[in-house]
């Protein structure tokens, strides 16, 4: 990472790759790590220290991924528009000889205007494979967040220009201030350029982000329309509509400008120009899903570029020199499982979270109605 | 209903069709649903009752189910043979305007005799489809094993003969001991005719059942040969291989004889002689489903009877007098959302569980690292 004002790792025994049920509590117990929990995690270790530990835990999992190791189901869920526009899904993924984790998260985009809370909820529960005892249950919402940051932080510590960059943000809602956080620890940020159709929203994007200690300019949304011509990287998080993108114009890009594309992840819904694609190397966090629902929707199959997993084999061939480059982020059931493993090993080290015997097991296994261990 | 032993059914108003979020709880706060409070619950209300309730919620649902108005995903999970054989599967159901509800639930064969473990452990989440909010996570490894008994209840009350019956049970794990109390609920039991493969199992089935009251015969495991032809219902619950199959006879079957095949549920798993199916009415609980992993493998689509909800609509036409009925019971999505509102409206009612809040809703939707509410 090559980030400023960055402290030195926290170190985290066995935590790759370990299959985590040890810590504390019973062998039968589920360990909840809720809110509280993870306020606290964060407080305990700074809020600059979790995205550098969440994005190692990223770039620790992709370094070593192998897809003959780990099932991915596509993400799957109900989408409906009564009572209202909305979407719960289930990303489920499995490392051989590890655990099942899954995260199960809402998507419900009046959230914000209509009741005060955030568009995307989520949690993330976590299996273990011998016996089929849920281990750990964690609120994910927080953690996508940072996730999704991480992704972005990564991809651009890979792609983008070295030194310091100017960077551009486009949707300036929940994800925007993750983004801002995590491209920060890998490039000192010279400025800021954001904007939103929500000129409400895009006001308070200062004081969310005063803590990262970079100005921002709020621009008008037009400027959207260049703004590709004035950033070295670019955050697009917004939740344009179906057929309504995409919400970047065609200025010729600066040499160099990488893009994350974060938002608007649904068929239909795109965030950039097809000419900014049909020029850049675009790579997907998972293909199959980014023709679906991503940017890769817009370009044939034999245009979409490596995954960022396999980019990681071989960065030194990653592009032309100052070849546009877009990472096409639709959020990936593996990060959430390093998410989740993240969070599961901070609660365990600093005694988190709270045990409870959740399941019914039943002291005679031939007898459902035999008192349950644990009383 | 027409069991003997049972007393007046317990009134719970407004839970048919209701969206349960009320309760004592904060409207962001979770119910979690464990252990120790699904023994109480059912200890307050009596094994029985909960057995009747459990029916009867069974029984509104399917009375009630409309296809257009329910969203069902086929179960799929992650199946493994390292480092145990297992499977962990997710089944999720959204009722239109309703909450989505899905359980998780671990099949591990080898549980009980590797680890004093049940075969199957589970769990039950429902969620609030305005916001994506949790609303309950419970325990469903006994709501699992209450709902299958109960379904195997609700077939048999419809297609078995009246009046006192034998019944036969293949298979005595911990299926058997919900599938038997269930039977009771709807028939009064003359006498039980029981086998297993494994005689230690089977020595235990008489204490595991003493609460029902009724004799329990423990025959040779070679009996399941002739079984077809001493009872009248029968209820298969065994965990039998892949090609390992029929375990039972092809004596012929008493005239009105009805089948619950209950156990084994997985691709070129099958508990029925093919005999047997070629002259049933068969009814599965979800014809997709049971075609993949159910007895209906066994036999083309144009011979598969009504699923027991579309039976409920038309009882008088069932079938022709004394012909032999088979439930190809695999379990249904729709049944677990029913047994996780029972439980959930039972544990409001009784004060039972835990109210966490879970999820990190930041108090400012458009910042995650803002301090969540309930904090």
């Amino acid at each position: 990472m090559s980030g400023d004002g960055r402290t030195g790792a926290l170190e985290l025994g066995g935590m790759a790759g370990s299959v985590p049920l040890g810590g504390a509590h019973s062998p039968l117990s589920t360990r909840i790590i809720g809110a509280s929990d993870m306020a606290r995690m964060v407080e305990i270790v700074g809020r600059d220290q979790f995205m550098d530990l969440m994005i190692d835990a990223l770039r620790d999992r992709f370094e070593r991924f192998d897809p003959d190791n780990v099932q991915v189901r596509s993400r799957d869920g109900f989408r409906y528009d009564k009572p209202d526009l909305g979407l719960i899904e289930w990303m489920p993924t499995h490392e051989v000889s590890g655990p099942v984790v899954v995260k199960m998260v809402g998507y419900h985009p009046t959230n914000p205007m209509q009741r005060r809370l955030p568009s995307v909820i989520a949690t993330s529960a976590m299996w273990d494979t011998t016996s089929g005892h849920l281990v750990t249950l964690g609120d994910a919402t927080l953690l996508t967040s940072v996730r999704t940051g991480a992704a972005s932080a990564i991809a651009t510590d890979l792609l983008a220009r070295s030194g310091p960059v100017r960077l551009g943000v486009v949707g300036l809602g929940a994800q925007a201030v993750t983004q801002i956080h995590a491209i920060s620890r890998v490039r000192p940020i010279e400025r800021i350029i954001a904007l939103d159709v929500d000129e409400e929203v895009a006001a308070t994007l200062q004081e969310r982000i005063a803590f990262i200690g970079v100005d921002v300019e709020v621009v008008d949304s037009g400027r959207a329309a260049t703004i590709t011509s004035e950033v070295d990287v670019l955050c697009t998080c917004t939740s344009v509509d179906i057929g309504a993108g995409p919400v970047l114009g065609e200025a010729p890009p600066r040499p160099w400008l990488h893009v994350n594309a974060v938002g608007a992840d649904f068929p239909g819904k795109v965030e950039l120009p097809l000419s900014l694609l049909r020029t850049a190397l675009v790579v997907p966090d998972i293909r199959e899903q980014c023709r679906l629902e991503g940017e890769c929707q817009q370009i044939p199959e034999e245009s979409i570029g490596p995954e960022l997993w396999e980019l990681m084999r071989a960065p030194a061939s990653a592009h032309a020199a100052g070849r546009v480059t877009v990472f096409d982020s639709t959020g990936w059931a593996v990060e959430d499982d390093a998410a989740l493993r993240l969070a599961h090993d901070l609660a365990t080290r600093f005694d988190l979270g709270t045990d409870m015997i959740l399941e019914s097991i039943s002291r005679d296994p031939y007898n459902p109605y035999s008192p349950p261990i644990g009383l």
